[in-house]
């Protein structure tokens, strides 16, 4: 009956339960900091459903993930200096250019700081920002976990939707495509994506995972992204809606949650300089199921950032 | 046991059962229309939480709204040539400026056809380029239903939010503000509407609703737009959020769905020249009660247009 | 800290918490039973929304109402002798002719014990049976309150559906219609019950309630039903979709339960035969208000047995 | 930025967003069409929960399905001549006789014209009259997916319910047993289902399906129905409740998404002649989940038949 | 177009938006503070559906209350010095009688700082340490909103479940019952409450409002509370379901939210001391109103603050 | 269209459909039963998220569950004497310790006579009174299926909470740790569980299942268990919250229901003398999954209990 343990529903609500650190935008001061998680409340970009907008604020409300990773062994909020330092502040609400560009522009300052930047978005189309401040010196590889390869052109007069981030992110010479591998692909619309191949992209789509198996999977995006700079991108809607129903373009036949953690799992060791989770729309989330998976995928990758040499504490 | 009917759960679903019309935006034939039923799926202009661009689909979705108004003692569909002409086209669905361009350029062909116009939101912003296009030649006066003024001035880098179109409207001249009452308003941005005032409108606040008595209310509108041309906007987040949940911008202490009846209702006879019902977000509608409060609400501005000098078979 | 109370989720669910007497059918007892409570789950009338058919087990599965009602100083469960029968036995969940002769055939039996029946739906074409059970040797007078007078005619090929049950029943000799007053009514199909009005009934419309104020609609309905015999139909359609969304044909502008409640306690003392609570479908009722207003009028109809002179403890 | 593409959520919902095109079902004129997608929305077979008459409904507002299906290497809706024609026109809602009456005669006027029908249900029990339109010159084979074999025997005065509408198609001759194939079964009831054994049919349950691997599976379907003309079915409760909650007979331990797809592309090239989605009931749906896996697979269904020698444009 | 405003959804989730302030339990620095906002998230007094320990967690959640209360003219996070200080410290999530030893230690150390507590429950037994903490020295009056008078005596073993705190606080010489009015009050449960009439507190049942105006209940409550210290207590469940669904023993025939806050706002000037809002249990709460409603009630409580002689600036 | 059939959704709820005997707990009689279902509602025991205390409620709740299964060829209502028996009364529902005893003394009624017990939760700390109950003679086995070993110690001053019955178990010698596996544990608590291993139970993790085949876990859990006395206790959290969302502490990366079905079907033969399935929190569960599912388990277990040495009737 021995000591107290604080209830997981008490307290402020923080991504992962981390300490909360609050950042003046305009001198921001982060201390030792080895990892900033941040919320980035912006859907402009999205092509269909929004309110991902509200996802940084559904992860934050969601209690009970971590604090120990048995399969890679970690207890990152203890191994690693790491808050969560609120939100991406933005100028307007209503441009989807300007909030890029703040995006950009914050993340400039983490990722100037030495602190590697674990952002909850939001849609997909913030990735773009976040990788041309995190790839600003030299391009990144990418593990991208997905339904969808999200490397279209523009369209409907913008070149910033959800839809094409990666794309761009190449073009800017932030993403190196040869060191990039989208997982999880499917969907009705693959004929928007030639640039991932193109590019040189490797593309796993979902209704190959069966036959490959994970495994292989995994030493694929390892022998992809090899011992480079490495980002992780984690699409929800890369899970079938079954295990994440909240977010705004689903596609059946996706993910289970345990191929999702099984995979991520499998990149311990990599060179992991930064990380995000998209798309969760709680308005489309009845069970809190997508919060909740969410929260644990944004665990998951927080876990790998201890084993990751730019980062961790057991490099 | 003589005789079918069509359930209410058959056929394709439009705008109060009404038959589909589809028009060409190149070349617009509107046929002897006299009101147009038409979808504006845009809600880039909101503030808080997203969705209205779903509006126009949830309420295409409701069953069983009319045929008779035994108050009002119309069936506007049968006493109307009205049609759901489906949405306006966008050009884009990334920018609201551009947004806006294409409803007021959509709204001027039907307009300028001689056809009323009663929408379907998306979100209130879209108001404003409606109101462009009917007031053009002359500004129109306007009995606005809602929990806000929506008369407050730019931030975040544009006017064009939802939370701005009659100052717009005003500054434009296509609105007159002498000729214009706000009921139902509440929440706690007051300081944000001084314009209101200002510009001469005429405020009911949802507290004093008990205290004049809808009647009272009823004689005030009527006395404010007099028997000019006149706009009637139906913002669906004037409903209590117990009577419309499923809206972006709730606000507690709103009008009953009795109430808001029974005040349509009463604006028999008034030159109504267009309408719209805007704000329904049904993300956030778990009962459908809000699309079905919306659709109802449709059709009683439908059932005005009978008697409206401008419109009607009964003029 | 004295005693212990049964906790109301605990037990085996019936309706009002009422002890279970099973029943059966081929050779009914039931004892010295005062009132039958019993489940009527059959659906197959409606004309638009179904699954009624559930509101039986959705009413077993409410908590916490009674035992005691303040503003008529009763304590049903304890002054009358009541329990919850089960559910009528139906040769055919397919038929909706043969499911009316069971329902009527069963009533019969309750009827013919001398047990008053307490009902709940179902949809509302069970009245016409359980009336004509109980109007056998002589009409019997109704305060129905409902959003639709559900007089129309037979159409779709059958005359047995949710919308004409009181039609049928003044024209079977089973309900008198100078007795029958109607409450609540409101929606778009009041030109399918001009029965209603050539046969006799008193209608009030939701619209003229708040006019009338319920202290007159009250007395109105008591003198429209006298001292005679006179069942209770309430539709939980009556109310408005704000407090019980869960029903197939909701229309807004409804009555208030606190209305609905004052209406039903200003019946105290009339000569109540029996009564019905119908409509309730559980599948469009996510917050279970509906089922939870459905249990609280089922109460308020029982509370008004214990008053009754031809059921009661304190006649 | 070049180019404007319509918005998923934009525009009048038809299946598959595939153009309208109405019929009189006096007069019926199909055109050139090759398949005609139509809605049944017909819900009085059905055993226990109600509420796949609004299945149509439901995948009508289904967006962004296609127009890609990269796996089958089609693009249905430019490679076939599609239209929606809107839902089959019933005498009464209320008689599951009549009912299915009505769906032979105006199927029988669709497969009178050389047109194949897509269908989406309703209960499984249209697939009844279905196959008696489609099977009217000679016995077809059939690909049913399903949690049940729906062969039992009449019951509750009936014949005509969802359990049961294969075994009459034998019976009727218009269904060939030996070359149907049934998969996914499961659930309670395998005492009923004696006659798929009797008649012939080859019967797969879903615990077998991990042992067997899908690509056996689709060999053994492949099979049974040879190249002969061949019906696809799938009813929506062939997918594990987690998959599609929305249906009125769950049963747990079923197929995912990502499994019925691949069943489904396993059968590219077979003479498909017609086929249907069933049993999607939105009102269980809170997550819209069950109506996106019904909409997708009625376009995997759609993309099968651009393969069908007796339909499709690469015969 | 000037000017940025932070977006509602924006940023670390607190009550009303305040300022977060850390408290070190065992060295509470208040600062200046005048209004402590917390929570105290303990759901073990509950009698029937739990839930109400995430209640602090949902007001955290709910964007968009204030910052103006146009009809107190006040902006209340302006004026008073005001923060949100987390929550009570718990010794054990599995004790009732320990947690309210914890609650009424930490309210004593904000009290005895001189800072008016406003709490966030959490259930109703919470009111009652919290009234040992405020009336150690002197008995406090009160105004309680209500379904249920909360003065039952002990059972299942104990006296501090959420049905009796006030019955208990009189009895501790906390809660001056002559200066205490409850208001709201209805239920089934009348004979569990005839403590409040013995002991001299006024009652108002929820039947009563229509008939003597919220404007003399207003009066009533004025003068039943007069000028002494007094404490305002809103167990959310005063609403009506239909406003409040989320909570654990709803009541139908209840308060609207226009009434509610009609009451709230006629309480301006008295001597408030402190104050809480109860019984919010997100679980139930599928539109977020229930949560809405209770932050906007908690505006409404630190609204009246402000004009509070004991606490704001305007004394 | 021969004989009527019970519609599932009609007459009174219970568990599985079985029949009810009441049991008076003064002076029981369980006549000649071989198994007594019945409902343990208590959920005080809970770390996180409540609502289990209505599981029994919900599960009683759900139609359609049985007759045949047909995987363990069973019809177990018809080859047992099973009933649902009812609630486990208790003193308090505020006391998790005198909850305990309650349990103990109820269960210990039922074991003294001769009658298996299959239990429906509330929490999982009920189980281990139940074991209390069985064990008392001879230590168990136990095959226990969950996210979560529940084997940590004691902390907010109990070691009653559902984290930790199991380990009280083999510290009272009611529970034989070498008889036990664990199987599907995953989550972030694995530091908390060295007992299990120190103890000497088996323990498999979810992340292993697909490494490992379901096939030889269930060869595991045979040889493990072997042929001695051997209980069943599944938590629904071993499912996926795809699966089963409705539990109070999900984990994500679960077992599917037809994983959990086969494993359960694989026990066939064992000396299963009582069961329980637990943790079903209907608050959280808005498609009934979860219910479905645990009534379903229910019913897995119920079935190899027909082929139990101790029970069954085909030993």
């Amino acid at each position: 009956k021995s000591g107290t343990r604080v209830a997981p529903y008490a307290g402020m609500p923080t991504l992962l339960a981390a300490p909360h650190r609050a950042i003046d935008p305009e001198a921001p001061d982060f201390g030792d900091l080895q990892v900033a998680m941040l919320g980035v409340p912006m859907d402009l970009g999205v092509t269909n459903r929004t309110g991902s907008r509200f996802g940084p604020r559904a992860l934050r409300g969601i209690e009970r993930i971590g604090p120990y990773n048995h399969v890679l062994q970690a207890a990152p909020l203890a191994e690693l200096r790491v808050a969560d330092i609120g939100d991406v502040p933005f100028r307007s609400r209503f441009s989807l250019d300007l909030s890029h560009e703040d995006i950009e522009a914050h993340l400039g300052k983490i990722v100037g700081a030495g602190v590697a930047p674990l952002s909850v978005g939001g849609d997909h189309s913030i990735s773009l920002p976040i990788l041309k401040a995190l790839g600003k010196d030299r391009p990144v590889g990418m593990i991208h976990i997905d339904a969808h390869c999200d490397t279209s052109g523009g369209f409907d007069q913008t070149k910033f939707h959800h839809g094409g981030p990666f794309r761009q992110a190449v073009l800017e010479g932030v993403l190196d495509p040869k060191r990039t591998i989208q997982i999880g692909i499917r969907g009705s619309s693959e004929f928007l994506w030639e640039f991932s191949y193109d590019s040189g992209m490797t593309v796993i789509h979902a209704e190959e995972l069966g036959g490959l198996g994970m495994a292989a999977v995994i030493e694929r995006a390892r022998s992809v992204v090899g011992d480079g700079p490495t980002y992780v991108s984690f699409d929800i809607d890369s899970l079938d809606p079954a295990f994440a129903p909240g977010t705004g373009t689903p596609e059946i036949g996706g993910l289970t949650t345990r191929e999702a953690q099984e995979l991520l799992r499998g990149l311990k060791g990599l060179d992991i300089v930064g990380g995000d989770v998209v798309e969760v729309a709680p308005q489309y989330d009845s069970t809190t199921n997508t919060a909740q998976a969410g929260a644990q995928m944004l665990f998951e990758i927080l876990s790998l950032m201890v084993f990751s040499p730019s980062i961790g504490s057991r490099r």
